[in-house]
């Protein structure tokens, strides 16, 4: 088993003090915990993309790429990249440099999110929520595959005539993981396609949600995977301190914060 | 006056010794040589984006951002990024978040490109070489003014209706230079817009392109800038030993092999 830590490097003012973090403190601070992380043994460090005013991080490679050199055994993974509203190649070429500056620690954890605002920010049409999601990650597997790469193009990617794409990664190829929400189809598209999975628990009893990765088993067998092969993990929110009671009272305030302003804009 | 460095990060065989030297090694001794040039006092560090095998930086932010929190008083700019086939508003991001983990020290060097791969290879039209740069640099001018960016499109760019944009640099706008080859059209444009102008000079006496400099003066004066507001740069090949002999010796190999490379290509 891995175990590691994911954020979105939140910024605004705390809610038990009111003092205002902003991006570069954050930013920074960032840096200063994923090589405290390292130290410490965690297996992984994920940031995940955003495009809001309470979330600093909307370029997970480059803030990533800030700790590569400082650590030595920590994977660096984005969770997510919101891979419907970005360019594959790019994405790949991100990765791909931060693969090289880590020696082969770098994954690309791709959604299609779980937030909306990258698609009228990119000029994207949320219709094609999943379409965009389907064509781009095919191309960055593809891209993953061999450095010379020819693609016929689709709906949302221009085609590729025998181009190269640099550079190559560190490691044979980057670890794509497929991040999902709950929703089967998504469940099914990684297990077809081979590709490890992450589910995000938002709330809930972790082991309900077992029936959804057999689901996921059961469509990469079905497509010739052997199941047993295929990694899997759960992001989840979660908050350690020395005793239950004193972990709920410093949590509860930032994280009623989030969820309430989240969930009013969600209605 | 500012001194500095600018490399592409070339990767492949070394010509005098014929030892291959692959992307991460030349990745991670990039982070090195920008924390040496910064603790012996030299003011500015660029790396350029390419799109070949002989280069290992295609994602300038990604990879100045591994010596951002290393280094302390040296400015990070790319040089240049390809603006004409990149995104506006993710260069912006991915620079704002560099600005941010270095404490104000990122800059753009904007350019149309003096290579072609990345065209064919994001789904662009060399016929539209120069319209791509004018409309994507207006843009990338308009995330720097604002958080809340309203845009009406136009025919590379998508129309865009009052979204935030994310994170904010540290300085209170990025500085974006205007990085040119010596097109009079292109130096007129820099000049016009009132931004910084970086010359690229491959061969011949410096002194030969003072009168770009002027022509570049002129424009932004005619526009109702001031001129002697306006910073400049020359980014020039050179190669420093202890005697003018000893750097021919040492550098002439090298360089020879990529000026016969590229010459041979280009024809």
């Amino acid at each position: 088993m891995e175990l590691g830590l994911y954020t979105f490097g939140d910024v605004g003012a705390d809610p038990a003090t009111g003092r205002r973090v902003g991006p570069a403190e954050r930013l920074r601070n960032l840096v200063e915990e994923i090589v405290l992380a390292d130290q410490a043994g965690l297996d992984v460090f994920g940031l995940g993309e955003h495009h809001r005013p309470d979330y600093a991080v909307s370029a997970p490679a480059v803030a990533l790429a800030a700790a590569a050199t400082q650590t030595k055994r920590i994977l660096l993974t984005s969770a997510v990249t919101v891979l419907s509203s970005d360019d594959p190649i790019r994405v790949f070429q991100q990765f791909a440099t931060l693969d090289n500056l880590s020696e082969g620690r770098a994954e690309i954890m791709a959604g299609r999110g779980s937030f909306i605002e990258s698609f009228p920010l990119f000029g994207y049409d949320l219709d094609d929520y999943d379409t965009l999601f389907a064509e781009k990650l095919q191309l960055l597997m593809q891209l993953n595959e061999s450095e010379q790469v020819s693609w016929p193009g689709g709906k949302h990617t221009p085609p590729i005539t025998d181009r190269g794409v640099y550079p190559r990664p560190y490691q044979e190829k980057l670890p794509i993981w497929i991040a999902v929400g709950g929703t089967p189809q998504s469940l099914a598209r990684a297990g077809v396609l081979n590709l490890p999975l992450a589910l995000a628990i938002i709330g809930g009893e972790p082991a309900r949600f077992a029936p959804l990765f057999d689901l996921y088993r059961q469509a990469a067998q079905r497509a010739g995977h052997d199941p047993a092969t295929l990694k899997t993990s759960i992001n989840v929110h979660g908050f350690v301190a020395d005793t239950t009671q004193e972990a709920a009272d410093t949590f509860y305030a930032p994280q009623a914060d989030v969820m309430n302003r989240i969930g009013r804009e969600r209605g």
